[in-house]
């Protein structure tokens, strides 16, 4: 039974992530760390990180990034290996994680969704077979319609898997209007539908002759990332010092 | 019982069209008319429309842009309605079209696909009740990589028919990678997926507060083309002069 | 603009549906009516109804059965129409509302979405078209892995909307495991795909000569109910006495 | 490049397969053999194969049972690999293909589809990461209505590809209307559509918290295998005496 200490254990996430380790018998809470206090669980909550005298197997970080120093420190100090998921650090709070990760397993990825990062891996597989039987590779995302950016970076990533894994042989192509011409065969359409509350939907498709192979990711809410946090929980517990990423986790 | 007689019967279209008259109970084939004669058919068959001497009901045309005065001539001079699924007509031919249907019903479509034509009707009420309550549409079609016009003209025609319910108020959207800014309220994003064989698919998107409402149509082959024909067909005989449209079919 | 007296605002679906009220310019919260006072509105609360002094124009309930009959009994005396989207009601809570709607406009439906009322509508016309000319129809709904039931109410009101146009024609089949045999021509078949915390997927499928026409319907989360409650509050705003439904808003 | 013969070169497949060897800089007929000659071929084609005097690298065959015999000779003989794409062998055919195999490489499957042996691929690596962390398997299948057995052949390949690697401990579900009871975790769900002409698709879905991964494939017609065929007689050109299968075609 690998012990978790989920830093942020009141916040949407932590009280996500709670509720998910709940269901699995092979993880439980040791423990949480929150400056707020308005909620009661059934494991000890302290107030910040260094007052904790619970021993954990791995603590998952979903604070802010003003925190992140403080949970390094413990971790390193306390030799607990970490799944940072919290967002925006700062350069130098980054260079912090590369050097805690000289002394303790530290792990962060950019997604932390199981199956975009599933996705991620399979699909060099698959275009390693697909591109040089011919099969022409399109990409369609969907997002809400607050969405600035387009294509997502999602989309992009998963693109990029694909491309570096083909010698980045692909060029990408996001409006076909403008020109009257047939498709180039090292061509990768990315198209992007915006609309309504759409959390993220990613479509890959391999299009040859009559038959077309289709990988699709749907996230219903933004917590598809805890559940990626508990995964990587129990593969960091008892990992030695280092970087790693999701795609550690995922392991065939 | 609806007698037809399939001008063009030894054909692609023609042989499909026999096949799914095979298999309706509401309609036979009282003839077929083709100059190639190297298939044998359950009907007589004629080399030339002038020498049928069979009563038909009506006429299915699938022959080519060059024969379609002599079926007009036989159409009039025999007072049957015509269902012209022949492309590519001239601007001379055309205009002997319009004249014939002063004298006998004539129908005549830009895309003969029951379910293409289906969704035009429907998505008008569609976007009447999603457009005011503020859902956002969107528009993806899928074709093979040897076309060259993007997006498909069944897209547009698509978009063309949601946005005639509601006065034209919508401007259209091919590219949202060149801009970073959030999505206009009375956009439609048309996308074009290319690759391999695909046939033709057309998804239309209305996206809500946590809700998404698609409709989506596959094609398999061209031949989706000959079943709005049999229906076309059916629906036309008996009918007085006129032009006809498939919007006709289609009736709730 | 139509003012809208929201009981229960500060439950999730009251502040969901404040939110949606916010983002409209035809609507706006004249009050809110909750016992718990823990979050700031911009408009002003009341701990019940009895004691709300602000007129509005239409009343959203979103709160327990328990409470439903103050509801009604406010609604009566001040003549402002109401949306009822609390569910569980007894039938004498039933009984109660029903004698209401003999003095007041009265609002209630199964199912509160805009799409899966949308499509209620639409499926008749679409059967009405694709059902005599031989397309088969068939259903596939996806629900988390915790639902009882299968398959979903909502999946088989669809099906009972597109049979009730056609007259009862079609049986409904959940298995084709067991037989070895072709399928019937008036069969709909009613898949139910169960898994993880899928809110509710709906898909219509009308098959036919080398086309498919899809109809399909996705909820993210259950706050998919608020904005058919904000759409039904701006229908009924100012309508007589009588009991009305989702299907009343729906209009093309 | 690889010099292929195509046995029935005249036929439907072989038309198809010698459409798909133009387009490919990789391979080209060396010859065809057929004893229908009404076609006229850019390459020789002779009346049977033990006539022909044409050097090839490999074999293509989709002609009919009784033939095979006479193929499997020539290739013994000749040593030249063959890929068997002829279906319906009789249990003697089936042993003079594997007396053959012990003198030269010979390539059978059951579905020679890319697409479809690709993902009986990537879902043994899909289930290893998703199945020990949670995520529920359904498979969803669609077929045309004149097809007698539910699931499909292709649909219960690719659940077994997944069964067999996790050592059986999932069990198959075809219909859950008959039981009010949550989804056990060790069950796939299998459902089968039918309706129209549809030529096969299928969907593995893998839904956890909040997230959704599918793989879908869908075929256009029969001619999918013939792609398969090609890259199959590619990878095959020089292979040593063996049995092979399409899963040895790909190598990721």
């Amino acid at each position: 039974m690998v012990k978790i200490l989920i830093h942020g254990c009141n916040g949407r996430m932590g009280q996500m992530i709670t509720g998910l380790i709940k269901e699995d018998d092979q993880v439980e809470v040791a423990a949480g760390v929150d400056a707020f206090t308005g909620i009661t669980n059934t494991y000890p909550v302290f107030g910040n990180i260094q007052s904790c005298d619970v021993k954990a197997d791995v603590v998952i970080d979903f604070s802010n990034a003003g925190a992140v120093g403080g949970v390094l420190d413990y971790c390193v100090e306390n030799q607990v290996p970490v799944v940072l998921c919290t967002t925006g650090l700062s350069g130098e709070q980054l260079e912090k994680m590369r050097e805690a990760s000289g002394k303790v397993a530290v792990l962060k990825s950019a997604n932390m969704s199981m199956g975009i990062n599933l996705l991620l891996k399979l699909l060099k597989d698959a275009v390693k077979v697909l591109g040089p039987a011919g099969y022409d590779i399109e990409l369609v995302e969907r997002h809400h319609n607050q969405k600035l950016d387009s294509p997502s970076g999602t989309a992009l990533a998963l693109a990029d898997s694909m491309n570096d894994a083909m010698n980045h042989e692909y060029t990408y192509v996001y409006d076909r209007s403008q020109v009257r011409q047939k498709r180039e065969k090292k061509e990768m359409g990315i198209s992007a539908v915006r609309g309504g509350t759409i959390v993220g939907d990613h479509e890959v498709i391999f299009a040859g002759p009559d038959e077309v192979i289709e990988f699709k990711h749907t996230a219903y809410s933004r917590s598809v990332f805890g559940k990626g946090a508990v995964e990587a929980a129990k593969f960091l517990a008892g990992k030695p010092a280092g970087m790693y990423d999701m795609s550690d986790v995922i392991q065939f």
